[in-house]
């Protein structure tokens, strides 16, 4: 119950900034338990809980628009110049977590439809990969919660691992479709699936590009090369 | 240039509201014909206006960032809460342009990949899909300029047309996967390519009910089923 008496007392600008924060970290804790749940499911093939965590998204949305909103409010208060880089990182990183919310939520979708097929081997691949996204939402968060820029620009870097592990799976997908005409409708699933946990990478770099930008100010991280070439290989 | 003498004069906050909200009509204006160059690329099969299409995204993702700041900066002269909504929709609608900008951009990309193989059929479908897109994001930034409740509400409704249309593609283009396996690589990419434009589709959607909120305020929209049912059909 949020609904506590002392609630109603404005609380100090530094007091509700801290709230906030804690806010957008349960936010990622939740967009990263729904995507461990997502990983999970289809390797069970249970849609009871996929159906589950699909109804859990509206939960992070929610969470997004009353933590946009309280930003907002903040930042009427009148800040300092200095808070203007907390201000616009709040307003940023809970769009980031809730479009992360939205993947974790397809990919459950996803095995929804996979379950209606025969079982298809190359679930393992995937969820490697999926911890992959995992590992760099929980890191994220951490440097975002300490703000830690150095651990930031690390999970920046490793985003290339998670787009190599992608581009790997994208093509052995790719090859048991040419193998058998069956495998054509799993493997687009599973091809699907694969993006939304790569594009969760994506979202992690951006949430830590703004923790760097937090902590460093108008310090220019270097420009970074897109390493997906799935899209730009004729080959794959 | 935007370097002449009078803009080192503090505009009024009216002004610039004003001057903002025309940044983000342009960035919309950008965006709409980086698509539309985008899918006439696909068409004429032309690497080097792809590559343009390319180099030109940093462009929106500058604007992106020079609009945010910018609003961050007005916000913080204490308007009254009547702007607050101003704020947030000038806030969160230049963060979808750019990630329609980030998928025409990828659509460009894609086409690359496509002209490294021999020409498929089925750009016909992908073209009229992508007309859709553009329409709906030329609408719905007219409904931002104009403060138009209704014709955001229309644009929002009007996304199930490309859902549609995005569904009938997919399922066609599985149709030729399964017929000849030689199409599973061109037609992954238009897969692709349909989904970003499916996407931009969302965003519109989204830009939508930024605008309603912007003219209604509280008022609620009506809950809005997701109708891509690609991803929860098994038989697709």
């Amino acid at each position: 119950m949020n609904n506590a008496p002392h609630d109603h007392i404005v609380k100090s600008y530094d007091e509700e900034q801290r709230r906030l924060i804690g806010e957008i970290l349960h936010m990622g804790e939740i967009a990263a338990a729904q995507l461990e749940a997502a990983l999970d499911v289809v390797e069970r093939r249970d849609d009871r809980a996929a159906q589950r965590i699909i109804g859990n998204d509206e939960a992070i949305d929610a969470l997004e628009r009353k933590v946009s909103h309280d930003v907002m409010q903040l930042a009427l208060r009148g800040p300092m110049a200095r808070d203007l880089r907390e201000i616009l990182a709040g307003l940023r990183i809970p769009t980031d977590i809730e479009r992360i919310g939205d993947y974790a939520a397809n990919v459950a979708k996803r095995s929804l439809a996979l379950n209606t097929v025969p079982p298809v081997p190359h679930t393992t691949t995937l969820k490697a990969l999926g911890h992959l996204a995992v590992r760099q939402l929980r890191d994220v968060m951490e440097a975002y919660r300490d703000n830690d820029a150095e651990k930031a620009v690390l999970v920046r870097e490793r985003d290339a691992e998670l787009d190599a592990a992608y581009t790997s799976l994208f093509r052995e997908l790719l090859t048991y479709m040419m193998e058998d005409a069956r495998n054509i409708t799993p493997c687009t699933h599973l091809l699907f699936m694969a993006k939304n946990l790569e594009r969760i990478g994506d979202h992690a770099t951006n949430i830590a590009e703004n923790v760097w930008f937090l902590v460093k100010g108008d310090t220019p991280l270097p420009p970074r090369e897109k390493r997906d070439t799935t899209s730009t290989t004729g080959q794959l």
